[in-house]
């Protein structure tokens, strides 16, 4: 037996799905290599890659389109949940937790758990969850709820229900862009989770819920926020070098830089970044893309002269800030926007773990005393 | 690196909480034999004990059950969702993973991960969870829901709720006993999901919604159903030998017996035999335990002939199902009934993981395609 305390080094499952090297900084899905992937398809077409291992032709995109359309009506107990979740003011990764989890009233085959059952599941869970969290959001700005629009896809979907009118098609093409690239990433804690669920053949929408709740801790979701928050406080590219650095000296750590696999820099954050300089360049100006560039680079500047030999590169926390910014979207949003591209990933990983499933049950070393009696105990 | 499907071998915490020794057919609980523990401690004991490490004094006791008493009642969204989900007919499982997701609204202290904040997290699912299996029992059957009754520790007040009058002392006693031989039980699948989840430092009330969906699958929740149903089947002692010999020869797997740890007797059966013993004897009809004695010798027996060397013993699912239906609970709950106790154990892990925190996230072996470029795609 080995002792481990993270699991760092133990492989816990065979994928197809994707490939984390974080050596050589390379991420593959499904057999593309992410910036192949990421500048050109449409969320539904990563949906399509990891579910079926091949992109759609697009006779097969159209029928998955039309399926989500399907979908796209959240249930009674699903509104009210977020009603009263936004009463209390909970935050959206809350929120979606609770309403997938209640996703299980709409199942239309309850009792079976067949491939095609599953795929249903699947199918109604992936269309409803931009429609949650976007009513969501407005629900928390005080706003109603809005019917979803047949007519959009996922990403406009979302962004039509956030911002309540018909999406700028270049919003989209970074939305698309930013759910294919974050929606897999190996055997991260999440993805783990959702499938050790799954592997006492527990149902879909349990694993996702779990998953749900594991990316919402910060050490798994993450803060794209403070990235954001910190070029906007240093404000101008003069400013970069002199405020980085009282940072530093202070001790503080610098958001968006370092992860815990990627030794080299993360390959998501170079397709973010370019996505965030299509975004701005077309929007019409640049400035803040040009600001966060100089940031990144008197932070990596700084962080080799005050870290010698640590390697923290940019993560995808950096440029996802700049790109949902970018979009529209307020940081408080940030992580249930990752939980929504994401899913089609869990999901993929639940049908893998169930073609070839073994229950996930690990060891643990028993450290307690022993040999205790009741009649020597305190409660006698 | 150490490739593993189920990751039987590999040690993913150390705790304090219990030790199974499958190969001896020993359960510690917090430094006592099970067999110390389960027949006389009160769950409230059982959870003061994983929860401080040791007993409680009377005074330490009492102020845990007036801290459970301030818990009871549920807030409108659980009570809400519990109507719709019985309006849907679904499991008991099904409505407590929902019902627990939604206590996020009513936590006091949303901003704090203080421990004192976790402990208030803790108390409040700790309390509401028999209320709400209890009522939701209730709905499913038609009934309304019952206001808990503040009088009444944890096992009396689920049994109150189920059958809606002042529970049989005998079976709150035989209730402890059961919810403090199952409330913990090494790293198995559910309580390593709350522990995964835990250590991405999100929220417990996530940590236990997540491991509610893992224990929701039959291979670790199990089915203590069918193993009573074959006792009732087989009705007579003479009819046990026939009956499980054609099962055998059949090649039908006889449920009840046989687990992936314990390649002795599991040491919760005979726990959970005296307890059913002592439940029946003082109802004043043996019956059913004698005949369920018999046909537990009579299937050990012909294991060994059918299955020699592959040590199928009797497991915790066989004395369970008596136990539950002795104190006039329906198949159909029994999952929940144990979720209802394993939440204690849950909790325990989720303290210990946040003890001594480290991200779980282990790796995965990318057996997929490689190479793929998007102007090759289909989807082009």
């Amino acid at each position: 037996m080995s002792s481990v305390s993270g699991l760092e080094n133990v492989i816990a499952a065979q994928t197809k799905l994707s490939h984390v090297d974080g050596q050589a900084g390379e991420l593959i899905i499904a057999g593309y290599p992410l910036e192949e992937l990421a500048p050109n398809a449409t969320y539904e077409q990563s949906l399509y890659l990891l579910w079926n291992g091949v992109l759609p032709n697009p006779q097969q995109l159209n029928e998955l389109k039309e399926n989500l359309r399907q979908h796209l009506d959240l249930p009674e107990i699903t509104r009210y949940v977020l009603k009263e979740a936004a009463r209390a003011k909970l935050p959206p990764m809350d929120a979606l937790r609770m309403a997938i989890s209640t996703l299980a009233v709409v199942d239309l085959q309850p009792q079976s758990d067949s491939l095609e059952a599953n795929r249903n599941r699947a199918i109604l869970i992936v269309a409803k969850a931009p429609v949650i969290v976007g009513n969501y959001w407005r629900l928390r700005q005080g706003q109603e709820m809005l019917a979803p629009n047949p007519e959009l896809g996922q990403a406009g979907q979302f962004l039509y229900l956030v911002h309540g009118k018909e999406p700028d098609p270049e919003f989209v093409r970074a939305l698309d862009t930013y759910w294919s690239t974050v929606i897999d990433h190996g055997l991260n804690a999440s993805t783990f989770t959702a499938r050790v669920i799954t592997s006492t053949l527990s149902d879909i929408f349990s694993a996702i819920t779990g998953a749900i709740g594991a990316l919402k801790g910060p050490l798994h979701g993450g803060a794209p926020g403070p990235a954001l928050d910190m070029v906007f406080e240093i404000g101008t590219p003069e400013q970069a070098e002199p405020h980085l650095r009282q940072k530093l000296v202070d001790g503080a750590r610098l958001m968006g830089f370092g992860h815990r696999i990627y030794k080299v820099r993360d390959p998501r954050a170079d397709v973010l970044a370019a996505a965030a300089e299509r975004l701005f360049e077309r929007a019409g100006d640049r400035s803040l893309y040009d600001l966060a560039r100089s940031v990144e680079q008197t932070a990596l500047k700084l962080l080799e002269e005050f870290k010698p030999g640590r390697h923290l590169e940019t993560n995808v926390e950096f440029y996802t800030a700049l790109v949902l910014h970018g979009i529209g979207l307020k940081p408080d949003l940030f992580s249930a926007v990752f939980a929504v591209g994401r899913m089609g990933g869990w999901i993929a990983h639940v049908f893998e773990q169930l073609e070839h499933n073994r229950l996930i049950r690990p060891q643990s070393e028993y450290v307690g005393p022993t040999g205790r009696t009741w009649s020597n105990s305190s409660a006698v």
